[in-house]
């Protein structure tokens, strides 16, 4: 916690004219844009953890060895890369799931299954002129050493639940199988342009489905086209897609017993990236904004990648940013009573002799669990109402002289201006009811 | 969230002899480790609220102009520096503060005082050979705006408060007034060694007097080693000291007003770095471990450099790191209920016929707010029993085909294996109690 500051110094180096920002592509979180982030955020740990997944932390930042093997080639360009003081080859993670991976595969010893959450910070260079940012929160569970669609469904199910208790109520979730992409790949014997076909498929929602045959066509024969095109609209029968159907239909069912309240839909469109998935794979969307919020899949083959063991694994992501977007647009922050602050209440002394009693007051308060600020400032009474309202604190306590008399504090609701004398042995009661 | 895998690729490029960890310097904490440190964030970020503080985040990294401001040209050698992919220079933050300080000086109209708190990482590349990390978690809380004490004794109050609140009751708070070091300083006529006095000074701590006074000696006369080590004391009365002692008593004062449950001690030998602070320094011990868990102090110069305003500033922070190693130490986990795991309870199947209802049951569980696990291995009764017992799961919920026939389930408490059957619909209500 030592520091080392040249004032002077300091004052030479930074010229003034310049301006400081967060970094390019990266955004501060101002109170009243941060206490909506916590209520989703909180919410979702909340339900994460009802559903008995463990929270999990890996450092921000991963070795170069670490993160190169889960990226691929192509991402290493959207990766931070750096180097420590000692030329340690280090990237800040650009998902939640490397680390998690590289820590299963060390510790074989976690009894399996293994159920983690992670709600944090993940980082990559992207365009931001597609209103994408370059800091952002993924919200994951993941379930490790399942081979059973169970723990597909349950993880569909907690982040159905989830997404719920945060207000989104009209949730579809699309589902697909790799599998089946696989075999369509083979069947048209087309293994050389899998990367290519899967990348055209994986446009749909931004280029249209002429925009999709346009790209498909760069890469397959017409007659393929065709094919391919039937496929994503299910009208294509593959040989040996049995299985890969039947396990589509076991987490139809199995998400009818979790009582998942969303609209379940298979959707032979759905390619969800170039991923590392093998299984079947997931996006939910909120109705009214035909948004993905929430993504995933099996991923069977990852974690053996790491380590000695090959693990079964299956897991979903929540965008937090991208959810709290959208509670703030649909005004379902109100509904939820996440206002600007979640300061309850000011207490201000008329004078500075009510110092002392307004300090008493405030500790009370606080002991007794409410979150209080106090006018640290000596303001006069109409400048403290300015800086309540301003900061949107709902209630403010006056410690004046006459109401301290006959031990009471004048109570004003800052809304409707009302004011109300309230003895102060009742002053706690008073607030919270 | 699309991303590029090429799983092919990536086995080739992994060399599997090559062992995979956290990078240097940095920890992973897996679940029963992060559940105390969620046990130790949550407990602050509850009392920093009540003392109506508010959440703030900036990004991780910060743009090398902002960084290099405040770090002063030694620390740049900490910090974690890198380019993004169009040359701009970055860094890792080293603390809370520098990223707070920018946004207060780029968003001049937030109502002052602004009282702001961060519960979060910076990274540092320290020594890892003293037992340091580069990756740490510090709690903070500013305030900005206020140039009179109570700022001060307010965020004294807010820390002795979280501490208390984790279960650290003796502790003692050591202040001092960076205007008396100042004062010594001019004093002596030694501008130009201030600061290789307080290096040496600040290492008290780890090198003891002795080891002061020789390093003291390197940069001081004999005479003026004598005087610096009588100031340290307290014996040596330095003129125009009035206003720092005033300002150290008057904390005094308000910290009883504020029912601070802590001693309180002002040490003269107090530096805290050569850090930034202009006024009032404080630093918080756990007397059992005689180790510093929170720091701070005033710096009414910081934020000027930022912006076109100069602002008072007073905070203080909690190494969270630090103060979940003593509570792990002192075993103040058990005392406060924290265990393994947050998962309270976990449901199997005797046979598969029974999974149906194992998925209602536990379903029912969560909507009712108990943190719940379910069998998704389809294990035997003591292979779950085993399992349970390995993550610290408290109760075990085995759905049977006799029970129910009775609408009923055996609950088995893990630790004593005493067993009752309980009624499904009354199953909620006795876990809760």
């Amino acid at each position: 916690m030592k520091w080392v500051i040249k004032m002077n110094k300091s004052l030479e180096i930074l010229d003034k004219s310049m301006e400081l920002r967060a970094p390019k592509g990266t955004r501060d979180f101002l109170p009243q844009e941060m206490v909506k982030r916590q209520f989703v955020v909180d919410t979702i740990r909340k339900i994460y953890e009802r559903y008995g997944f463990e929270p999990l932390d890996t450092p921000v930042f991963e070795d170069w060895d670490v993160l190169k093997v889960k990226s691929g080639e192509e991402a290493k360009n959207q990766i931070y890369y750096f180097k420590d003081k000692s030329n340690r080859e280090l990237g800040l993670r650009f998902d939640l799931t490397v680390g998690m991976a590289r820590v299963v595969a060390e510790n074989p010893e976690l009894p399996k299954p293994f159920k983690r959450y992670m709600i944090d910070k993940a980082w990559r260079y992207e365009d931001i002129s597609k209103g994408r940012y370059r800091e952002f929160v993924q919200a994951d569970i993941d379930t490790i050493g399942v081979t059973g669609m169970i723990a597909d469904a349950e993880c569909v199910a907690c982040i159905v639940s989830a997404l719920s208790e945060l207000g989104l109520k009209d949730l579809t979730i699309r589902m697909n199988n790799r599998k089946l992409l696989n075999l369509l790949i083979d069947e048209l014997g087309i293994a050389e342009k899998k990367e290519a076909v899967m990348r055209a498929m994986d446009k749909l929602d931004k280029i249209g489905e002429e925009g999709v045959i346009e790209e498909l066509k760069k890469v397959a024969t017409p007659r393929n086209v065709e094919r391919i095109t039937e496929f994503a609209k299910g009208k294509f029968k593959l040989a040996g897609s049995e299985e890969a159907i039947a396990e589509l239909e076991e987490i139809k069912k199995l998400l009818k017993l979790f009582d998942v309240k969303a609209k379940v839909v298979i959707d032979y469109s759905l390619v969800r990236g170039l991923g590392y998935y093998t299984g079947p794979i997931f996006e939910v969307m909120y109705g009214g904004y035909k948004k993905t919020v929430a993504g995933g899949g099996r991923y069977d083959g990852l974690i053996g990648i790491y380590g000695k063991e090959a693990l079964p694994a299956t897991g979903m992501s929540i965008g937090v940013d991208r959810v709290t977007e959208i509670l703030d647009e649909a005004g379902l922050f109100e509904n939820a009573g996440v206002g600007k602050t979640n300061v309850e209440c000011f207490v201000a002394a008329v004078k500075k002799e009510q110092l002392e009693k307004a300090i008493e007051i405030s500790q009370n308060l606080r002991e007794a669990g409410i979150k209080c600020a106090i006018d640290l400032a000596g303001k006069n009474l109409s400048k403290n109402m300015e800086y309540c309202n301003s900061k949107g604190m709902q209630k403010m306590i006056i410690v004046g002289p006459k109401d301290l008399q006959e031990s009471k504090v004048t109570v004003r609701d800052m809304k409707s201006g009302e004011e109300k004398k309230v003895k102060i042995t009742e002053l706690t009661k008073f607030l919270k009811t």
